[in-house]
């Protein structure tokens, strides 16, 4: 925890915090942190800035707030992901928030298994803990938005096309296709498959609509190696 | 597991592999491969290729195999990391095992806990077990070198000079430096800090035998998402 987000419903007054649960608990073990002591604070899809430590006490930790610092400027990328299974999932919403990616539509593809979408993370409350985690890593505010899709067919050919006009759409997908481009540093869409990666006619589907296929070299890195790797590529 | 990673026990004669336990287990229940199917597979540090199923009984597979293609070109990169906390160790491995990192130092630093010296994990055998997982991962044979140096100062003084010799040698760190280069694709050294980060006089200290210290931008990443993410840019 880069920086604590803070809610709206944790003003007692104008200027003044009280913290209790994870991050209280985190602001007296992790940051050993007294009255007077300063932290990196950050306003829930706001401005970042410092809390001083007004009061700790048994049930909470009370902090003076000052918003004064930007967040990071969001990544421009749409990510569209084959919805990975529970564990995994939670270390990639953690990861692309920490990115500062803000568009993801996790998507039912042939190779999802059904079960995953079942899944109690997939609530949003439990969606919304995972991202707060990642930005809480990186020291960002705006929470990303995830949408559910749970059809491949309609969502590829009816939604994605609007979603891409005047961006670059590529899909990630190992095989003997140009490596994907570096620095282009634009509004891009990216769609990534599932474990055993897209069929060959999901890869079809994304290519009618203007996406390019492009690989990442001769290895195949996991969905979390792969995010990181090419999102460093893209921007 | 993108391929099957062979060594030189599991000949029963020229060209033909009997594989139990994990493999076998992997061959059945996730490729459900039978009699005549055929893998990808890998002789550890030798070439790939692929083999055929011979027999599957209850206890093993046989495989006819061919190797007659070259493993990918190991990543010029030596990386330097701090010590992980053990969970966080083992992911770490597997994943700069699958993006081709072939040499890593883990090192004693201000912030690694002392318990995680004590870890398990690093004992020769269960640090390959983790590499091997990342080599199937990407379809690479070649295992990277891990070494263990419990003392900071020795290490960075004496022995890392001259693994930097015609290198090109980068601390990530969080902070006002220059954002790390991209595309070097020249011979590196890449150091990397604990969760806290290195302390200043560690910094100082890289800085003065000849290091770069460099930051990955505003955000922090957790060093899972920060070790692809750089060597993404770097390469």
């Amino acid at each position: 925890m880069n920086l604590i987000l803070l809610f709206k419903e944790d003003y007692i007054e104008p200027g003044v915090v009280r913290l209790g649960g994870r991050r209280m608990t985190h602001i007296k073990k992790v940051h050993r942190a007294g009255v007077g002591d300063m932290l990196t604070v950050g306003m829930i899809n706001g401005d970042m800035g410092s809390a001083r430590v007004l009061e700790t006490a048994p049930g909470y930790v009370d902090m003076a707030v000052i918003l004064d610092t930007p967040s990071p400027a969001p990544l421009p990328l749409t990510l569209v992901l084959a919805l990975p299974r529970p564990k995994m999932l939670r270390r990639i919403l953690q990861t692309v928030a920490s990115l500062g990616v803000k568009e993801i539509y996790l998507i039912n593809t042939w190779r999802v298994e059904k079960s995953f979408w079942s899944s109690a993370l997939l609530e949003p409350d439990r969606l919304e803990n995972e991202l707060v985690l990642g930005l809480e890593q990186s020291r960002d505010t705006v929470m990303p938005k995830v949408h559910l899709r749970r059809l491949f067919k309609p969502f590829v050919t009816r939604e994605l096309p609007e979603i891409i006009q005047g961006k670059m759409a590529f899909t990630a997908h190992p095989g003997p296709w140009d490596v994907c481009p570096r620095s282009v540093s634009k509004p891009c869409v990216l769609a990534m498959g599932p474990e055993g990666g897209f069929i060959e006619r999901e890869v079809a589907t994304f290519l009618d609509i203007g996406f390019k296929t492009v690989s990442l070299g001769e290895r195949i890195l996991r969905l979390e190696t792969a995010v990181p790797y090419i999102i460093s590529r893209l921007y």
